[in-house]
């Protein structure tokens, strides 16, 4: 896959071990979540909103209401979307050396409205199927009607790196037999039993993919 | 507990229904977190970025490294903490409906920065506490030198909102007999077994509070 060299924006300039900038990572980091937040500039001050995202190839996708203002005023200036997982807590033998183990990718650029209905459906069904996987063949069809009241943009991954703590806490040397716990505790979001609606019930519930 | 006011800021603009202002409401999405993300202006574009943070009383507070410039130049500024738990992947029996349970705060202001040395002790202090319970009078004592290399920010609630959608998918009253599962699948961060170093294998791991 391509290395891609870091923009000034996206280098990683705190502790720059834990950079990386190519598209593999990237990549399995945007697809093991959801939720992103959404950085803009409204009056001069920043606003950082959640929305939900996906990735294809070398871009996300964002939408939202056709008549969303933050997605009309995210295509008229740069934006910034973050997506982070938490995966760990460090617990080092002095509070000082305390971390977390996580995996972050963050995004700069200007996105892109998707006026074009066949790639808006085609986006559409993406989402749906990273949502739950197999599930857009079995809904009730899309309609114009929707089509028309959902807006997408798209923002490239051209500008883009990730962020990576894995490991062990790192104490200090003197610290190594001091008496108390240290580790990792890994935390992961897990999917739980599904709830389904009245009517449903005989239908197979949908398995999510959470990695 | 206090309902304040939205700002012009903060109020919950896309379905209004889902904003909630109370302090109590605020609060408990804080505590239920570990991982914010942290929005800025660089050169008149947004960067976000995320960090730990905790929360005491009617702040919550952020830290990094004495020479963070991301922290020095938070407090020369407006700066935006949002705070984001999903909850849910909602399955409609359309995509158009398809949505996700979550909880989020934003909180808009200017941080400050925490320059006495007890504060930020206590800080340093309830910020382990949060990590893992009972687990400061455990460690190696914080040094002066540890607190002098330590940077720590607090952001008043002052300006903050939150926003959460809880329940099952709301269908077209005609797609209600579509043949499709459809209903929720709950997500939830749980804690894994706890991964001790060596050494400290014989004394007692903590136990995480994640909600």
């Amino acid at each position: 896959m391509d290395v891609k060299p870091a923009s000034d924006r996206t280098r990683v300039r705190r502790l720059p071990k834990r950079g990386a900038y190519d598209a593999t990572t990237i990549a399995r980091i945007l697809d093991a979540g959801f939720v992103c937040s959404v950085g803009t500039v409204r009056d001069g001050a920043p606003m950082v909103i959640p929305m939900l995202y996906w990735r294809e190839d070398d871009r996300v996708y964002l939408h939202g209401s056709q008549d969303s203002r933050l997605l009309s005023a995210l295509c008229e200036s740069e934006a910034c979307v973050t997506v982070t997982h938490l995966d760990g807590i460090v617990l080092a033998r002095s509070a000082f050396h305390h971390s977390v183990n996580y995996r972050s990718v963050a995004i700069v650029g200007r996105p892109e409205l998707v006026s074009d209905a066949a790639e808006k459906e085609r986006a559409l069904h993406a989402f749906v199927e990273r949502l739950a996987p197999h599930r857009w063949k079995t809904l009730r069809p899309v309609t114009q009607k929707e089509l028309a009241l959902t807006k997408i943009v798209r923002m490239p991954l051209d500008e883009s790196s990730a962020k990576v703590r894995t490991g062990p806490p790192v104490d200090d040397p003197g610290d190594l037999t001091w008496p108390c716990w240290a580790g990792v505790v890994p935390v992961t979001l897990v999917a739980g039993k599904p709830l389904p609606e009245s009517g449903s019930e005989s239908f197979e519930a949908p398995t999510l993919s959470l990695e």
